[in-house]
């Protein structure tokens, strides 16, 4: 878990996005970002790039979540389906591990709107495991 | 093209991305991004989920070249695969019209690290074509 | 359901595969296919084309279940990350819609093996649903 | 080259398919395949499940054709967009290794039909190098 949120504290597009960690349990990592004017796209909706970018990054922890200390994870495709409008005022990103290997992990993501029930978009994706080369 | 760079002006995202619009011809929309600390991820690279808003951006308004004023574009779905790391100063992503239908176009965007000519991420994605709810 | 066994039956491809309806539910289909020599890759597996094959048709099917007669469905595009090996006896390939819209509907397909448990492929698929030209 | 002939005739689903390897060159590799009754969906044209499975295959020999003797692949995932209705007397599926890696390779599939211009299915697919495990 703190490894976890020391990767996620270097970077910084989720200080951007203003994403947070809400929760990391083993094969699951879930993600919070709230709706800034910085986020929308041009009809002032939160833009699908973020919630691609917050699923992503909640997929590649749930799968760092389930790997020894020295690995991490690169993601190596992922592909999402925009379900509805993000008409929100803030975003839930679940990531889960559906199938864990020791060279790749294929994860799925789901981006749920405010109420935590609705979800806008779902995502699919492969990570790759690496040595770690952050030291840490 | 003027409606094209009217919507990218509106899209708050992009500011905050630094993006900019390099190019429209029909059909091919070419997108610019700098390197900057608030894109990194853990690594202190651009992020993944940078380089997917930028593709997923310049194919959405490849797509939107090639429509009447009355209508716009809304992504459906993409899938992005990561080639090569985002070792890189600046970010080039262009977006071209792969097939135009009435209802559905489908585009492919690819991302160039500052070589221009080194792909470092590729990006299938559909959009479909609305009634455009902007006024304009 | 009588329109989508009907719909099926003229399908000579699932004829080849030998493949057959289970079941058929508002929203949910599920198909089986039994191992044959003739849909084997190189090491005697049941061939990743033949799960993709079901799995999208399975998905078409659960799309169509929850469309008006006059209505049919062709997949846009679809996504199937392979999770395990094939080594099974049958497959069991459940399509499920996960978002349905006027125009697109977005659904999920899970292909597992003979135990039916094992979940051995992964699949999202977009649809789009058309006039209906089989004047049934 | 050989290798590559080889491997395809063993694969079962590929005769059922009527499938045959046309060229093979470093990272590139053609397949075609004749119209059938046993290859139709419900409308009496060539099915999706075909034109994937051969956009498919094309891509995995594309990429074995990069790779040492003693390895081969296996694929990850793939993601394919329809783009035309396959009315054709015969397909012309060509897989190119679009990067190629120690563990994987990115590949892209396009589907022709008869005229070998009208691209009709694009394919982007995700490649992994086993060891392999055929004795060949």
């Amino acid at each position: 878990v703190e490894r976890i949120h020391q990767s996620f504290s270097r970077q910084g597009f989720m200080k951007t996005l203003g994403a947070e960690i809400e929760s990391v349990e083993p094969g699951k990592v879930t993600l919070t970002c709230a709706f800034a004017e910085g986020l929308t796209q041009q009809h002032g909706l939160l833009h699908g790039g973020v919630l691609a970018s917050l699923a992503d990054v909640a997929c590649g922890y749930a799968a760092l979540s389930t790997m020894p200390p020295e690995r991490e994870v690169l993601t190596v495709e992922f592909k999402i389906n925009f379900l509805k409008s993000a008409k929100t005022k803030s975003l839930v990103a679940v990531g889960q591990v559906l199938q864990s290997g020791r060279t790749l992990t294929v994860c799925e993501g789901t981006v749920f709107d405010e109420t935590r029930t609705r979800a806008i978009a779902r995502m699919t994706t492969t990570m790759i495991s690496v040595a770690s080369t952050t030291g840490a």
